[in-house]
């Protein structure tokens, strides 16, 4: 044990004289391999034994790759070594986050928490209203989604910042999806049973992908592809919302740059110059609030009240000036009272059924996007654990609960931390446990009992700008330079996914981003570096010529470092790029008169993986390794890999002088093989 | 330099006292970076710096990348430092590598290729018919296709040993294909130019794909998915020649087990008692032919000629007996002559133009796979090299030229090395160079000038018995059993794509396959291994737990080894796998009362790439461990890896005591730190 290890004193390799004349190296079938390898070295370099890991049954593989696919978090930990009745109590709070702080609840944190919520519910009620036109449906639909699903989270959420309510994004999507089978204003009874409908579907899918643990499949939007995906989104938002900003009566329902734009300049003749002055006014107004949250987040109330404000001061506008205004399009009547029930407005039989599942799932996915990625925000500033599964049920049922009570699709916001999105708000506003959204659901309410009347007047204009001011944060451009600072790759997904939901559709865009994403992993798998590797004079490391200058190429070794897994995708590129480093390497010494080629050592400490192309591959090149009379090594062979080569026979060939648990060792034992016989 | 490296003489790091006080790991931005660190080391542990790699322009690594992806053979390697005539040489040699070979062609070679070449031509007569009947052409066409496309091959191609002519999976696919849509036997002109311009589309694919450099993408078809495909197509057109063995009149048109099933089962009354006794009297001595020269390869001749012999036979008991074998269907009467010229058979516009292009592509793309595959192999068993992008442009300008003579698909024998191929066979009978398809050539030429008259009396159930004979080695349940016992997943793939053709549809089954293959890749990305490695005492090698028996834990650290490059797949996962882990680990300690733990070292050598999620995981790990109060310390970061960290100033936090060359370093270095802080 207490053995000395591999010395290297010399620089020059081929001035070794100690030799190790005999290695075995266990590779017995059975479960104890790591037997002591009978190394009867005569010299202080001591060969270290490689051996097989210990053997693991085919079933216990699968569980554990399971495991690591579907339970990566092991959520259940908390239940390990727990009494009976804790364990009752633990899976009640599991279920049901609520339980675990309200027992704790107190007067401080109620204090907080009420502030925040009437902070978040001056917000939500403009931005409810406004989002609601976004998907084509009536404003008060807004207001009913910001009332019920923020109480069901509260109770099955385990996020305490979020800020529940309908998102822009998502009302996009919907709207624009709807709208292309079923017209909003000729079939208005049939289009709010599909956003019903596929609010329906979007909580089942949410709720679905959390029970089975297939949380991970959002992962695949990657952040690169989300930050263009919703930049093109708020680009098509906001200009959409020059109908109402301008003014205009007759607009498209498309929802590309290209019909948008021709919509607004056809209809140059509708533009009506006191909605446009107002309107501008009132955008300025809330843009400059915006900023100056964003520069002094202290001020964050500013922006936070700024949307009540434009609303309260242009209602009162409108209303006094309402027989010189005629032209300015208003809310007008909004019905009183609390949600009606909706469960008997679901739709389950038809053409356009189909339709509103693929809605449900795809402004399901969006907003699990954007919930889960705030949530995980705050639950990282604030340093406590998010179950992503866990999660998505609880939004998921909080949209299943909400398709009955005349709610659409509803989420927590985005998490660009100072767009206005209620989230950021609610965290400024110190929010410290989910009550902050009770509260706002309790304003709402009184809202909805009392206030409508007061939104009649309302004009269209002033949702439009309060709509552009939700969105220009998702613009993220400084994201976007960062992207195209670091990685190149992740920045053309970031403009495939702008470009192709601002021309072709969002649908089209967001499939594009997720190929490129996906394209980008096979690329990468697909086209593997092999690195030169040299010694660092002095010792036993060997590192990248390229990368470290003072590494020194070892006279007649090429030692290779193949950085990927070896698949079917890469196997034979592997050979054919393996070969060339030999030629390449031939010809160098033959150029520079160095001492000919006798051996090429394989690093395989990156190679975590192999399949049967793989060992093919590995097979293949021993045999052409053999033919040029080439040594071939692998060092470092991680334990699968070796279990596999071992298994189909490759391994046999490499026994003797082929396996090393280091470089260093097999540059040492192979050049003082070559001494004793040249 | 020559410096002694760090040692560890005791296995317990808690009684170490050296260290080093000063570490300045020099990360300048500069383009030489790799300036020596001033390490002002007291103890005989000396650390070795950790530097930036090279500055490389964004220009210089896409043209890397692109190379990497385009040219990984780097096949302009020849004409490097030649002198312009010979240049000029080379590169006529490079497009018709007949000037290769043809100027040093001797009487010996010719002498094999003779033999080869008519032992070939007694295989491809017989099978030419058999498969053109598979793709419901004429059996004139399929000897159409073994004479003009040999010819252009032996002109262009590069392979020695590869055997030209249809094949039964392309023939199979084209058929069904086609015959989905314009039934072969109501609208037979009409199927005849979709066939030709399929043939057309085929060709102008493969080529393009070569010229572009694409040939990647067929390694996207692994070998597992093809096993599968094969054996599923094999059994596919097995049953269907059931048809021709039984004395089926009326048959499915359909490709899938069940139609073709119930088609046999359901015209049980059409089944004619003499066909099936002649259909499996000689089906029965075709298979023995087969086993014995699987048995004997030396006794290739047995199954080479046991085609043309069982065509002479039954034509001849036809002949003889046709006044008694009145119902028995033959072939019929041929036109004799040359290939006519076929241009003018080409369908450019029209409503059945999509189908001709898609046909043409996916067969285009499964006889690409079995030309390359085949021709790979042989130049890996005769230790020449074959440029696949090459062989690709070679097979696609055969077919280019194919189709204006009456030609449809047609590629070199797929590899089965023991199957009935005609490639297998042109090896074993000693063929030296591509002249032996030239002498194939003219024995189909021969036949078609003179011996036409020959077939009239072929009945269709020997050709059924050909085609079975020929198909039997595609099913190669011995690959799939060594698939099953080295790589369940790639198992999984082949069952799928075995199953999809099946039950399903070709290309359905193709897709599957290919999205299985793909998965397989993401799944490895997505969800990475990560290993605890421990010390192997005496050294400092740091190898996983699991796998070196040996190896022991190193008090107060965790060594995790992350076994995958660091993507938006995997980012979260990793983060949450790596808590969990430092939560296992601090659990451990507690139970057995061990030194607390303190430091948490990333072994970063197997990630090998890094995207923008993957560095605000680093980030985020680096604070999350910052708040649990333990360092982190990253080892053998890898070039680009370290490039992006630096770039995005995530490297700063690691600046001091966080960039380790090796694990070893790391250790020695943070345990004497603590010494002297502690």
């Amino acid at each position: 044990m207490g053995t000395s290890l591999n010395r290297v004193e010399e620089e020059d390799y081929s001035s070794y004289t100690n030799s190790s004349d005999f290695i075995s190296i266990s590779l017995e079938d059975n479960n104890n391999t790591t037997k002591t390898a009978t190394s009867t070295s005569k010299s202080s370099s001591e060969l270290h034994p490689v051996c097989l890991p210990p053997h693991v049954t085919t079933w216990q593989k699968l569980n554990h790759r399971l495991r690591e696919i579907f339970f990566p978090d092991d959520p259940l930990h908390i239940f390990k070594d727990q009494s009976w009745r804790r364990k009752l109590v633990l899976a009640f709070q599991y279920v049901f986050p609520i339980l675990r702080w309200a027992p704790h609840y107190s007067l401080s944190l109620f204090r907080s928490d009420l502030i925040a919520g009437l902070t978040i519910a001056s917000l939500a009620i403009p931005q409810g209203i406004s989002y609601a036109k976004l998907a084509n449906l009536q404003p008060i639909i807004g207001l009913y989604s910001s009332f019920v699903p923020p109480i069901v989270y509260s109770v099955l959420g385990s996020s305490r910042h979020i800020g529940i309510g309908p998102v822009s994004v998502a009302s996009l999507v919907m709207g624009t999806m709807l709208d292309g089978e079923v017209s909003h204003s000729n079939k208005k009874d049939l289009y709010l049973e599909l956003a019903f409908t596929s609010t329906l579907f979007a909580g089942l899918f949410q709720a679905s992908l959390g029970i089975f643990r297939l949380g991970f499949i959002i992962d695949f939007l990657s952040k690169a592809t989300l930050i263009g995906f919703m930049a093109g989104a708020a680009v098509i938002v906001s200009l959409q919302q020059l109908k109402g900003l301008l003014g205009i009566t007759h607009f498209t329902s498309d929802m590309e740059l290209i019909p948008v734009l021709e919509s607004v300049f056809n209809s140059i003749k509708e533009w009506k110059w006191e909605t446009i002055v107002m309107g501008f006014c009132f955008l300025i107004f809330l843009l400059v609030a915006r900023f100056i949250s964003t520069r002094k987040p202290r001020l964050f109330w500013v922006s936070a009240a700024a949307p009540l404000t434009s609303v309260i001061l242009s209602s009162l506008l409108i209303f006094l000036l309402k027989s010189k205004l005629k032209h300015v399009s208003i809310i007008g009547h909004l019905p009183k009272g609390v949600n009606p029930t909706s469960e008997n407005k679901l739709y389950f039989h038809g053409p356009h059924l189909q339709l509103a599942i693929k809605t449900g799932i795809i402004t399901g996915i969006l907003s699990l996007t954007e919930g889960i990625a705030v949530g995980r925000t705050f639950a990282s500033l604030h340093n406590y654990q998010v179950d992503g599964n866990k999660e998505m049920i609880a939004i998921g049922f909080m949209n299943i609960v909400g398709c009955c009570f005349s709610c659409y699709v509803t989420t927590g916001n985005y998490f660009f931390k100072w767009s206005f999105s209620r989230s950021a708000v609610n965290y400024n506003a110190g929010a410290k446990t989910i009550f902050s959204n009770i509260v706002m659901a309790a304003t709402v309410l009184v809202t909805l009992l009392f206030l409508m009347p007061l939104f009649h007047y309302t004009p269209d204009f002033v949702l439009a700008a309060i709509i552009i001011t939700a969105v220009v944060g998702l613009v993220d451009y400084k994201a976007a330079l960062r992207l195209w600072k670091l990685d190149k790759l992740d920045f053309v997904a970031c403009c495939c996914s702008f470009f192709g939901v601002l021309f072709i559709s969002v649908q089209i865009g967001l499939a594009i981003a997720v190929g490129v994403s996906v394209f980008k992993i096979i690329l990468h798998v697909t086209r593997p570096n092999t690195v030169v590797l040299g010694n660092i004079p002095g010792t036993q490391i060997f590192r990248s010529l390229n990368h470290y200058e003072n590494a020194t190429r070892v006279p007649s070794f090429l030692i290779l470092s193949i950085e990927s897994p070896i698949f079917f995708a890469n196997s034979l590129y592997l050979q054919e790029r393996i070969s060339r480093w030999v030629r390449g390497e031939e010809n160098r010494i033959r150029e520079n008169n160095e001492s000919a080629l006798k051996c090429v050592i394989l690093d395989m400490t990156a190679v975590t993986a192999i399949d049967t192309s793989g060992i093919d591959a590995i097979s293949e090149l021993k045999k052409n390794m053999d033919k040029r009379s080439l040594q071939l090594a692998l060092v470092n062979l991680v334990g699968t890999v070796m279990e596999k080569l071992h298994q189909s026979k490759t391994l046999d060939s490499f026994r003797s002088k082929g396996l090393y648990l280091t470089v260093g060792e097999a540059v040492d034992d192979l050049s003082s093989s070559w001494k004793h016989w040249p």
